[in-house]
């Protein structure tokens, strides 16, 4: 596998810029694929991702049953299967065959790592306080990879209704913050 | 004001991206701006936004005084006022003056629209359940103000130490979701 290890003191970074990710779960065999963009970090380190997960989407499920999960960041390269997961149910099949997505065995939790996602963060659920009221689950990322050989990863941004906007140019600012 | 009402079931489009905010607060006659990126959407109508406002800043008494602030949302035309306001305390020096910011009062709320950003949501605090653990509060948006003129605003997105990813591209895509 091409991914390396990504410092956990880093991973704000990733998640910050606001990107349409993709939870994976497994239990007892069945994994599952949800399209996310309701997430927001929580603390720098250790990471904490806050996210709400519908108790509609068969991933809530799966994400209460293991208390795991791995946030996957996908790029514009696979934006029609970002979009098929999100517009489907794992209650009814297995997604990773649908949208043809590899899974690869993760190194803390049982749920998989998205191969094809540029990013993968592993993740425990830390703190379910929130999730009767709101669905809001607070995860802390134990192990975080990515593809060194992506520079300028061209994250989707959703807009609504099909619409994404796609991560454009970097500019540098002098800053003091993180 | 150049500025129309937006109806609160679209404000989710406008937050989903995961763009940088600045966040305004007035308490007895003094008025402050923090920078953030640490934000979600929870709930689609009434819209809910969760937010870490860190107890270290000046905001953060501001909000818990009143309860209320503004999400105004700016680019990359003002991307040198953005980080000036992240990397200064509003303790010291009133921001809007520092940095040549202009506030608009509001209509729901105390604390004033900054009118240099091309959207602004006026906020009520729903939720301090987990102010004490995580510096999160649950805010509710109860009015939202849009520049009519931007079509396609450059928003700005954090990727840490001062380097900002710029909206880039919109791509459409055939989907079911909101």
């Amino acid at each position: 596998m091409a991914k390396k290890s990504f410092p956990l003191s880093k991973v704000y970074a990733l998640l910050e810029p606001g990107p349409v990710v993709m939870v994976s779960t497994a239990s007892r065999g069945r994994s599952n694929i949800m399209t996310m963009s309701w997430h927001t970090m929580m603390e720098f380190e250790p990471p904490l991702v806050g996210c709400v997960v519908s108790n509609r989407n068969y991933s809530f499920d799966l994400l209460m049953a293991t208390k795991e999960c791995v946030i996957n960041i996908p790029t514009k390269e696979i934006a029609d299967k970002v979009v098929g997961c999100g517009n489907a149910s794992g209650a009814k099949m297995d997604k990773f065959e649908t949208f043809s997505l590899t899974p690869k065995p993760a190194s803390q939790v049982e749920a998989p790592l998205i191969k094809e996602c540029y990013a993968n963060l592993e993740c425990r659920v830390a703190d379910t306080n929130m999730v009767d009221e709101y669905c809001f689950f607070v995860l802390e990322v134990i192990k975080a990879w990515i593809d060194p050989r992506v520079k300028d990863p061209r994250t989707l941004h959703h807009l609504g209704k099909g619409n994404f906007m796609v991560a454009g140019e970097s500019i540098k600012l002098k800053s003091k913050m993180k």
